[in-house]
């Protein structure tokens, strides 16, 4: 087995890699189906590759409750990729070059293979020096990005967070925040006064048709940190039902019974209307109700919602 | 000259008479370059008219400030549609039908007029009837859209709504605020407890690729209420500068100076991404600053939109 056949995404040297593993290949299996995985899916079906998208978890997403996941595991499927879940890979198989993964529910005959399990801080040369963790593993920060080492600073995916919601730190590698990150530092160590304002969990990604974005925490994540939580889940649309073009669009709140302070919630779209979640991102930030959502003046025109927002339908649906 | 052939779009039935009298038309006028107006000629052109825009205020779009207006026109006649502006209109002419409009600038040649310069609350009824007016010339109520006599309620564009920054009464016929104004009454009539939360003044609408979407104040109009107002307009994108499809997009941030008080804003886009005005309405409705706006949480992935989300790089220009 040659090492070049399974494949991370790393760095552009990794990119350049597979685009050449891609030229020989039919099929591709995919290890991990959080964001990457449903990306890379959508990437080798438009270059006309079989794909197998293998998950350990029950479903798409599993960081986010099922509804989620299903609506993506469904538009995966309607693009002809194969969505293995609840399955364990145990190991490739070949000679001189992979020619299938073995995992707990049978053979996935493949090309190459790409890992998109998830990453971990890399943390060993900080902790070398003396620079402390924080609960979450990766490096402790304040918000100017300060480490405990007097000079030095952490940003990016080795650096913790405050999360807006959970009040406490929290460990998320996404872009937007590492450059956040990076420009508070930046600032912070020319002279300036500059703070990173922590992080939601805001996220949003495109896979296929769809576009999956979320905010703050699922129910599950909610229940496990001890919240009274419930949620709602609704099928609305991103336009005017009799508006020509107009889609199907999800919205899920999860709140906290009683106070109704809102905790987090998602919006699944198959178009523009999934940038929404933004509207909840800024009342997550502020520790904002359903009543605070009823309260807002969204964009309506028939291109781009029903009558009513499908934010404030579903806090409608709280009461 | 038939009064059939200047129509105005009230109902259902100004819209099958103009439908008709689309049938012969090849050319056609329209008075108006607010919402109506463009949404309206985009609808001729796709028909295959020739279309001209017809505006007294010095651009389409009078009531936000100029950059946004520019950008409206530009759209406009880059798929064909003549606008006027700073044009007064004195009379229609023709004999047995219309065949021209005659106005300060020249005569315009057309096969039929369309009449889109506002709206005004038709309040003969109600005030016959004792029910007070509020400042703004259309019905005053309170939250429960209930007006100063009991029992009579008020909903929809006739009556008043409680601005969000403004802090005091004022009127908005638009369809979604028309039906939250009839659920609230609705709902209090029938004994529940109901509020209407009022309006930040958030609109948005689409006329040809263009998505306009304001909210709040606009920089003249905060001026004029005595704000110590300034704006920011940046020109940003929909996407990261590498995703293919990626279009321009513009922000304006109306803020007040010193306090930093967001007061308004506007995002045009050629696409999705003028939803994300929604974020900004959030944070005015709960008197939100640009460093509030900073620390947002906003979605981001290559699709949506570039690193720093577009809103909050404009809120960096402040500084």
């Amino acid at each position: 087995m040659e090492q070049a056949e399974v494949f991370t995404l790393r760095n552009m040297e990794d990119r350049e890699a597979l685009l050449k593993a891609l030229e020989g290949a039919r099929r591709a299996a995919i290890l991990g189906a959080g964001y990457i995985g449903p990306e890379v899916a959508e990437a080798f079906r438009k270059r006309g590759l079989e794909a197998t998208l293998l998950e350990a978890k029950d479903r798409p997403l599993p960081h986010w409750d099922p509804e989620v996941g299903a609506l993506l595991k469904e538009e995966l499927e309607r693009h002809g990729v194969e969505v293995w879940t609840g399955v364990r890979v145990t190991a490739p198989r070949g000679s001189g070059r992979v020619e299938a993964v073995e995992t707990s529910e049978g053979v996935v005959p493949t090309d190459l293979v790409l890992v998109a399990t998830g990453i971990r801080p890399n943390v060993e040369l900080a902790r070398a020096m003396g620079v402390a963790l924080g609960p979450t593993g990766a490096l402790a920060t304040d918000e100017r990005m300060r480490t405990n080492l007097e000079g030095v600073y952490a940003a990016r995916d080795v650096a913790e967070s405050f999360h807006q919601v959970l009040k406490r730190p929290y460990w998320l590698p996404l872009g937007d925040l590492a450059n956040k990150h990076g420009r508070t530092a930046g600032a912070v160590i020319a002279g300036k006064e500059a703070r990173f304002h922590g992080v939601a969990g805001t996220a949003i990604f495109k896979a296929l048709g769809l576009a999956v974005a979320t905010t703050g925490l699922s129910l599950e994540t909610a229940l496990k940190e001890g919240y009274a939580a419930k949620k709602v889940f609704i099928k609305s649309r991103d336009g005017a039902h009799y508006y020509p073009g107009s889609q199907p669009l999800f919205v899920e709140l999860v709140y906290e019974e009683g106070t109704e302070r809102l905790l987090g919630g998602a919006v699944v779209a198959f178009g523009h209307g999934a940038l929404r979640i933004d509207a909840l991102a800024a009342l997550l930030s502020r520790g904002g109700t359903v009543e605070d959502l009823l309260a807002l003046d969204l964009a309506h025109a028939p291109p781009f919602s029903p009558v009513w927002d499908p934010l404030p339908i579903a806090a409608q649906q709280v009461r």
